[in-house]
């Protein structure tokens, strides 16, 4: 059962994207065209400092036409989604991180593309080198409390899906967890 | 500032997904390739019956190559959301709802598609008639509790981005919302 892929054509290939045109049996038996394509994975990370602020950046963004705030992150580019993460967290909001851990992998459009977005939590924040390309310039850095990013979420601000998604998770994690390390 | 588009070149035209090539001038102020597809928006509904279970799906996707665990939903096709959101529910599950109300709209992959999904909450669920195209052939539907639901994200089962943040964002009107109408 399920769906049975007969044939794949590339059709295009850009230097970003590539689209694809499948011939496949459909999971009810007859024979139809599956376009989809190919992207880099994303990677978004919730950098949380020690007065428990939140990185967020806002650029612009072409398709959207507008300024769009989000978490950190940007694609892999081929290289592990933990070390992408603290490379765009780095030249985005120019901190390094000293502990990450893993929040999850969302599959943003699935039946569109097989593309993945990883999500991460990094904490141990410490100052690094922003180094932004030319795609980012005019980008800002905010840092917000998790009440106010959950607000942005909530009022429509930040749509961005592995942003909103990140930082729901994040605050599941953050709820259980002690709010500053013990005193002396 | 931002990003400028020069010009835009239909690259491809399939049935379900368009490409595009942008020549823009790209916010540092160097011109640049930009492609993107276009495809429906999407919709993903949190259906809960009146014993507080939450309706899932799970049927084959192609590009994953295995069968995925979902909020009811699909394509608008068109539609307005809420009406779409409603006949995908009715479809896939048997079921009709007399409460709908919007949980926000996500970007899923905002680099690569200005393409939305749009999220409900749906309650005062009623029999309806499962009516599944040949693409869902072999969809079944579980009844789940949001606590079950909510584990199934952090595990990693449910991955779906509009399943995703329907689901931690339902979470939060439900939590605050009376478990049962008042009694007699």
């Amino acid at each position: 059962m399920g769906w049975k892929r007969v044939r794949t054509k590339l059709m295009h290939k850009g230097p970003f994207l590539s689209l694809y045109r499948d011939e496949v049996i459909r999971p009810g038996g007859h024979p139809g065209i599956y376009e989809h394509v190919t992207v880099d994975d994303g990677v978004r990370i919730v950098a949380v400092d020690q007065d428990r602020l939140i990185a967020l950046v806002e650029d612009d963004f072409h398709l959207q036409r507008r300024r769009v705030l989000h978490l950190p992150g940007g694609g892999t580019g081929g290289e592990a989604p933990r070390v992408a993460a603290l490379r765009e967290l780095e030249e985005e909001t120019g901190v390094v991180a000293d502990e990450v851990r893993a929040l999850g992998v969302i599959d943003p459009l699935p039946a569109t593309t097989a593309a993945r977005t990883h999500l991460f939590l990094a904490t141990g924040l410490r100052p690094g080198a922003v180094h932004r390309d030319d795609t980012e310039a005019g980008m800002a850095v905010q840092w917000r409390t998790m009440e106010a990013a959950l607000a942005a979420v909530q009022d429509g601000e930040i749509t961005d899906a592995g942003s909103v998604t990140a930082l729901l998770l994040a605050e599941r994690v953050l709820r259980s967890t002690p709010s500053s390390p013990p005193g002396p």
